[in-house]
């Protein structure tokens, strides 16, 4: 059901139910409104081997990662967090406007940790065959792809002709750092967005998951007064205490959350709803949303 | 002159220097090979009366006002500034991937600092004529607005149908906070935005600037855990040592700096080395820039 028809079919309850036929019809629903009306089955549970927790002293930092796009790197970041491979390393980089940075360094794979089972060396995953793939098309055009949507929450983008998909460089998005190499990422070293969307960086590294929760402990770390935000001083460097997969925690100690559904009826209607502000604060909506100002909610759920 | 004709003449060249015909023309420059050859009038220096200097324990802010487009609003920021209207107030707010807030609180003006000489009750400047606007275009389309381009370094949109043109919310830009009614905005209460571009809130509020240097001291604080961004222990709120005019300051506290004219061929070269970046890393030029990614590059200059 798109928006559009969601409206009609307020404005046609409207007119049945209203003493006037003159009445206007009640606005449409804002997002607050739309969330508060949701029903279990809009919301999903993440798979929890699809999702990372990076623990830091200051709290929790919980990724989803996105196997639909890279799936290579997501086995081997797997392979890595089970080896506990990034613990007591350190968010090393932080580029305001830009990423924060952290983990080994592609370039310099022998001054890390290693490996053990994971592989050194993986292909690029900077795009796949859109068939097979689950995209849910937004309604407004984008500068930098023919089409973008979402798919399972991921911001994505379409080149129909091309018959290809691929991850697009929203807010909180996590990428796999590469050298020069297209095919230097192993998923070692890894990148948050934390600024306005580098979307120039599309089709040029492979992207690997989102953040779901716990942005505000990247995005306000203090910028790296370094070339490219890199600490100068190392004892700036925010300590890494542990990334695990959640499906290797235990019970007690997972975050227990849920994220909307991004292919659903209530789904259409939020991004409606944030395509024309309704609040009573907007005076003039705007009748468009760029890919990386859709929001894709996420709540906590009470500990079991 | 036009990226287009750039390259044109570029090939031009190159076809006319090769000893055969047949040799690729040079690379187009990137973003940094431009400023290097940058010629001192491709840089203005802003208008002290148009620079407030943000004092913070960390360090200095310094934002440039627009009078273009919210005349009256600048006009009350100067003389606030002059009455040092913020010393000793705080940075109360910071919404992750939104805004930081500070100042006074247009919705509870008797809980702020006298407005002196200042006015309490402006106009809402959300848009203006386009007429007598040195409006310079970008290339590439946008979702929000007809068309989008710089207007002396601030970002900008433009609506030739309807003869207007307004600020756009970037990353970066300076707004006048304002409660319900849409003139409710004297100057007194500020935000400026540190995430993903809320476009959404063009044409409902005005923007009075935007921040030239020092982003990284508003992007970087902690984000309020309380609703909006607001922090719930008073004590996390950034001071404010003052907020003054670069011209009411001595000579010798100024910050010298210039920023790149947006209005030469050389910030459309510039432009166009974003839209396509030909930095040897990338592989997939994006052909493409949004508004919001364009950089208005500030230099610094030794101490006079």
């Amino acid at each position: 059901m798109s928006p559009r028809v969601l409206h009609l079919s307020m404005l046609c309850a409207a007119l049945l139910l209203s003493p006037a036929f003159a009445a206007d019809p009640p606005p449409p629903p804002t997002t607050q409104e739309l969330l508060d009306a949701s029903q279990a089955a809009d919301w999903r549970t993440p798979d929890p081997a699809n999702l990372l927790y990076i623990d830091l002293e200051a709290g929790r930092v919980v990724v989803e990662l996105a196997p639909r796009f890279a799936p290579e790197h997501v086995a081997n970041i797997r392979t890595l967090a089970r080896q506990r491979f990034w613990d007591g390393q350190t968010i090393y980089r932080s580029h305001d406007n830009f990423v924060v940075q952290f983990g080994a360094n592609v370039e310099d794979a022998a001054a890390g940790p290693p490996l053990g089972d994971a592989r050194a060396h993986l292909p690029a995953e900077f795009e796949r065959a859109s068939a097979g793939l689950a995209f849910h098309r937004l309604p407004d055009p984008d500068g930098w792809a023919p089409e973008v949507g979402l798919v399972d929450g991921m911001p994505a983008a379409r080149d129909p002709a091309g018959g290809l998909a691929w991850m697009a460089h929203c807010y909180g998005v996590l990428g796999a750092g590469r050298g020069m190499a297209a095919d230097s990422s192993n998923g070692t070293e890894l990148y948050v967005v934390i600024g306005q969307s580098p979307r120039q960086l599309d089709r040029n590294i492979t992207q690997v998951g989102r953040v779901l929760q716990g942005m505000e402990l990247l995005s306000a770390l203090p910028r790296g007064s370094g070339p490219l935000g890199f600490y100068e001083d190392k004892a700036q460097a925010t300590p890494i205490r542990s990334i695990r997969l959640a499906s290797e925690v235990a019970q007690a100690e997972r975050t227990a959350l849920e994220v909307l559904r991004t292919d659903t009826p209530l789904f259409d209607a939020v991004v409606e709803s944030r395509r024309n502000r309704r609040d009573t604060w907007y005076l003039h909506p705007a009748g468009h949303i760029d890919l990386c100002n859709v929001p894709v909610p996420v709540r906590t759920l009470p500990p079991r």
